[in-house]
């Protein structure tokens, strides 16, 4: 769809002019999704059981916004407005964080490592297919967060000895991929522009989905990192 | 009372080691004002009207993980983990916190910017008393955000035609001095070793007295800026 329907705007697919577009946009997406998950962050921070993981948490939180500080300089030098190029993927990402609105700490957690892993999978195999100096700032923005150790230990140690609890938050793992891939694609479905940087990242429509493919695959590893699954 | 009493624990009142111990204290009580500063802004968000208000809160917020960070490296390097130091402050922070829960988005803003210049007023005042480099770690911690000019037109554009807005803001800001004064008065008396630090730096019971009136007025001079009293 994204392929035809951008030249209705008369820049052509695969131009330079499209492509630039298109990287606003994964800029603009990826900010919206930074502050989204400052706020989920600190919410979901009132389950923890503990100041330690309280503190956890506001670090992880304000490493969010640090990301965002990073495209919202980067949007700026493209000379875009940081709220208009997240009005778009406002309701999205929204709709995202209801759908899987954890109810304990450990839920909180878990969508934490594997909500953020399935976001870096995506963005990262598409800025594969960007200019060097802007694919450098989507991996910087989507780094692994320093912590993760933090997140991986509170998991294990819950689940090594409480087959129900494993038994729960394996299957709120396969709920958090399931609303992620929906809302992806209705993430790429806003814009063509996105729609186009994926299929040039990817080739084609098998292309995408040989990438849902490799998510699955590094989802489940994640899921076995926390001792899931 | 502080000055005796310290001694109970084998701490001279004005030897090194007593410093010392006033110094910890004085990062312990820091740190958790700026853990309790970021839950207490991301919770505030909610009642942001625009994004912009939310993100430049997420902002502020952030800062203030910076800051804690600081002091948690500081108290480190003196050997004292910053979750056993933070402790004896938990209650009356909290207490403040409850006590000045605001209900509009213009009562939040008048509150960071109050109340965080209050406790900048008195703290750095006892970092006057400090060592140079331990001075440097609570004026770094204090010092005023880059955010503040937000916090400061938000606040004026509203009150500048609206007479009742500017009285019960008036109010409020009334409020949160004095509710910040009881709960001062209230941390020293949780630490012999801070009371002292609070004494060797303004001189003698006076001496406090007369820093409280000074703090008065760089409130009121805060007030005017926010266009208020």
């Amino acid at each position: 769809m994204g392929a035809n329907s951008s030249t209705a705007f008369g820049v052509e697919a695969g131009s330079p002019d499209a492509a630039e577009a298109g990287v606003t946009d994964l800029f603009a997406v990826l900010a919206y999704g930074e502050i989204s998950a400052f706020y989920r962050l600190a919410e979901e921070a009132k389950l923890s059981p503990t100041l330690r993981g309280k503190v956890a948490v506001a670090k992880m939180a304000a490493n969010e916004m640090d990301h965002f500080k990073t495209l919202e300089r980067a949007l700026s030098d493209r000379g875009v407005d940081v709220f208009d190029g997240m009005a778009p993927y406002v309701r999205a990402l929204d709709a995202y964080h209801a759908s899987t609105d954890p109810s304990t700490w450990l839920e909180s957690m878990v969508k934490f490592y594997v909500g953020d892993g399935i976001a870096a999978d995506f963005y990262t195999e598409i800025a594969d297919a960007l200019a060097p100096e802007v694919a450098e700032v989507v991996r910087d923005v989507l780094a692994e967060t320093r912590h993760s150790e933090f997140v991986i230990d509170e998991v294990r140690t819950a689940v090594e000895q409480n087959r129900s609890e494993r038994d729960r938050l394996t299957l709120w793992g396969r709920r958090l991929l399931g609303e992620a891939i929906t809302q992806a694609q209705y993430v790429m479905a806003q814009r063509d522009e996105l729609t186009d940087l994926v299929l040039s990242a990817t080739g084609d429509l098998n292309g995408i989905a040989t990438l849902f493919e490799r998510m699955q695959d590094s989802h489940a590893e994640r899921m076995r990192v926390l001792g899931l699954g």
